[in-house]
């Protein structure tokens, strides 16, 4: 019973396959091979974005702090919410790659910015002289960290916040694919058609075993990006691998249906957790439950091995209810489901 | 009637007098020169530290920056108050001379981190795994950017809990010299003795032209460090001339006298925003005046010619009462004091 | 007929069902599963160094310049070959992730460094003072960027010149495997017995996907590492997979076995150049053949389609005779081999 | 007897009486002082620019870093001189403000680039994909490091290679004063008629303390840098000290006045080496004499206390003859002079 991490469980068979079958033969290195193109191809029709410039990377980390880094100076200041993944879960990545650029880090109810919060901190970035850095960039995170989902309306708000500030948006979509599945929408309508200048196409947590497409829907903001992708050592060489994990993905819907799955099972969990007399920190919208329990409850799934993380403080354990967060992958058995609901319910 | 900054105003006669007075003849150049040597004693002398290591530079910025980078990797947590100058008012400096290093930012009234909001935020920190980073240092402001003074006392406590978390503390003291003086302390026991590791200690405020001193305590923690200076552009080939400067602040304890005749100005402003029906955001300690003001009174001064900060927000010029900051030098001319004061008086 | 690199060709079977063979079933992330455990203890056991810490990354260019960051400060020099990899073809990734720091390069025949000029070097930067950098590290790269292979005893006296000198020593070992396989030595002697430091061990160019190990012989080296890799992006969530690979490399002696048949090919195609006229521009020692062929057997070895980089420079393409690069891999097809021998012989 | 360098003599008394003259009063902060704009107009007037963009710095280091980085992105290749000063003597300043950039050193003789091997340079970097790094900029230093001058011409026909290239040309003029001195064309004709995009036009080495003013002539080339100049710690609060330095310098063609005179002191001392039996390594045509001198001679000069670099390398110093560097500077007293031609001539 892991509910960790939709992060703990392996990749589609699909995906495996996509692998084996590009094996044979030699292929020029670095991108420049037939895989990569049917890749690309492909992730361009699923966005309906033909001059889209897009480029694999292996983790989510390297997919935001390149994003990141291209969009943001040295000096520049990149807004994003308070528990976004850039800034809470990848080690300063963005910092790093940018090479110091500040995350303006903002309040927001339930892992969502408002347009209203944006607006006049991008005002006051403006005004604030050489002290404060460069207004350079907006970030944003679908499906959030509270495992919430911004409509495609509360996208095209932010948007219209950061381009009226002549600032991109970037969507670290390391769970987009969940986030469209929970709205039935589709993927351009959440990204470049709600404003998203770059988009973080998350693989790894929906079936990959360690793919994530960049995507900038203007070319023109890619510029330099491949030597930049190249310093930081994420071009890989036998390219064709990446790709194919990717490829395998947009095969027959398979990212969106394998996404419904995890945003499936999570409904069945908060279902579990309210019975249990748990309460929802936020609506369950994609693949995370925030959540509350009673700690006698909390105790006895510990006790038959359940696995899932405290939230948001990881050292908590000792409250009652406790605070915690579960994830669910498009693979986590349905008889793990199964026997966690039973062990909450057995109280 | 300008209180904008204590950078407004001149350099000391006497810092003047010193530039002049070293410039005659040939010096090696980038500190092998004897009055680099003098002002070094000087200050080792001031702090009673016999074994610190003295580097000079020109700007409180780089001071900062270059203590951070020389105390935290790139992937280190640097934990100060979420009002603190190197968060706010230097460009990410900081983060770009550490090359990404996070600044952690708690909250703390007055200006003023205690010990209980830093303590916690270490434990996170070091619990946090390798995706928030890994602690690094603490880092804090003295005279604090409210105006407020740390005691010795609460130096030595925060000291206390950045230590046992292993970590080192920075003290940015751009204006230690009014923390001394409003404490009438000695410069080691609101520094070393209190546990403080690596000292900003500053002149450019203080009567000087250009000229900070950097201090470690601890000579094992410089090593390297004129390596960075060095590559940040901030070793002066005729380092006389920024070594002069804080001599001359050293002697007869006119750096101490300055900032003394710097806070009693400020004390005046305050005694006069009281009358003028304004209150007190906080207690005023050493230079400067957080307060509010009647609308009223805030349009006749500005009216009058007087300069100043709308303070924390500075559009917020549409208020009654008017939120600000009045910031005096030892050389704020005690006529525009008065002026100021009968001005507010006036109404 | 691709001979333009060796990665070129696909990964070994026993890599790929590695992979499928741990897909199933949930693992915490991040390399805290059981696979990166038996990978970690596989490499320890091959290279005799049970203290060795060993992690894991994708390419080559991250494994070299962490590990640069690892050994030298933003102002650190780090001394190598003019030929060297990290200097020639990864975009200035170790300058990047070194924040800076400066490769030193320095001139050998055959791609090789000798103890003298190191030495003299590693001497001139000791005496350079502030303005040079400080001395950091020496980075070798065996088998060489010209195919060449370092002897034990070759490598030991670059270590002494190093470590005399205070220097840690790197191995780029993105073809370590075809060394050892060319020498018949131990992967214990043409490493840390010899006194090599930190060695990035190659996957992806000996039958992995995409997969490298940097080794840390003295753990304490490793200070921090964790952090670094993750601040880069360069941590995988789902680790399992990328250790999977090198697990399958090191079974009985897969990769030793695959190293010593890229090196085989290599040499009948080194025959094959002087048997068409062509000359041998530096012994032929492991997987890469560096040679001149008369332009007329490069043109007909074009016009049939093989392909292969010009070298060193790789617009010269109208000299006679023309000047080339051929690596090959263990799974270059021996009817490409002996198609090209064909080829060359048919003038 | 200080011959070590130009920066061992200290300031113009016209410079120290305009620090004396702009200390009077309040002024606003970083820069927004009637002294910084005086100065910025002179500069723009003595360059014949009026849209220029200038900027001042206390370094020439922090000068020229700063421009690397504004012209060159992490992943950028900057080419220079094999002896720059960027390259050899500011501890790797360029690549740490730049975040990673490259170097790429050419040869020259007597210090200079010529169009032929920058040419060469700039097309195989165009044509080197992504892991040789993205071409930037070309970087110059006139009077270069040998004390050599490049003419209009040569300059001309730099620029004319580098913008083939689409490159901008960086002009490290530290000493451009000599250059300009030496040549007796005008200051716009060495640089932006010439196809210089960025000037650094040095004071500290020519009459101030510490100065040094950086000049984009296509403003748009400038864009964000004031942003970078305050994250390096290089925007000086008290500006006005900075500026005035500049100021001084240009009224009345002192800068030119001071370098003419520190030019022909080197053709004193350069008459006195050939004198005394040694030779000319390069021709005296700015502020340096680059010389062999018999080691008796040497030894006698040093025994007289005489202060010089042996060059090019500072350990050499039991050769006969002996290689060594003189520099003037404006000040070197006439006396120092007559005495070391004394005693170069006593054997």
């Amino acid at each position: 019973m892991n509910f960790a991490s939709d992060n703990a469980y392996g990749a589609h068979p699909a995906v495996l396959r996509a692998l084996v079958e590009c094996n044979d033969g030699a292929m020029m290195g670095y991108g420049a091979d037939a895989v990569t193109d049917a890749a690309q191809a492909a992730l361009r029709e699923l966005l309906e974005a033909p001059d889209a410039v897009v480029r694999f990377v292996a983790t989510g980390t390297a997919a935001n702090a390149l994003v990141c880094a291209q969009l943001a100076p040295p000096y520049g200041r990149i807004y994003c919410h308070q528990d976004a993944h850039i800034q809470t879960s990848e080690c300063a990545a963005p910092e790093f790659f940018a090479s110091g650029a500040k995350l303006v880090t903002l309040p927001g109810d339930a892992g969502k910015l408002t347009p209203d919060v944006l607006a006049a901190a991008i005002r006051r970035g403006a005004g604030g002289g050489l002290i404060g850095g460069m207004n350079a960039a907006v970030s944003i995170t679908n499906a959030t960290e509270w495992g919430t989902v911004y409509s495609v309306d509360q996208v095209a708000a932010l948007a219209r916040v950061a381009h009226d500030g002549g600032l991109p948006l970037h969507l670290d979509g390391a769970r987009f694919a969940n986030a469209v599945a929970s709205l039935g929408c589709s993927a351009a309508d959440l990204s470049w058609r709600a404003g998203v200048d770059a988009l973080c196409f998350g693989g790894t947590k929906n079936g990959a075993m360690a793919a994530e497409a960049v995507v900038f829907f203007d070319p023109a903001q890619a510029e330099g990006f491949d030597y930049r992708r190249k310093q930081t050592g994420h071009v890989f060489s036998k390219q064709r691998y990446l790709a194919a994990q990717m490829l395998a993905l947009t095969m027959d819907g398979l990212w969106l249906d394998l996404a419904a799955r995890a945003n499936a099972r999570a409904q069945v969990l908060a279902q579990a957790v309210l019975a249990a007399g748990g309460d929802l920190l936020v609506p369950v919208q994609s693949n995370a439950v925030f959540a509350t329990l009673p700690a006698a409850v909390h105790a006895r799934a510990r006790a038959a091995g359940a696995i899932y993380h405290l939230w948001p403080d990881k050292s908590a354990a000792d409250c009652d209810p406790v605070s915690l967060r579960l994830v669910t992958a498009w693979n986590t058995p349905e008889s793990d489901i199964q026997a966690f609901c039973d062990l909450l319910r057995a109280g």
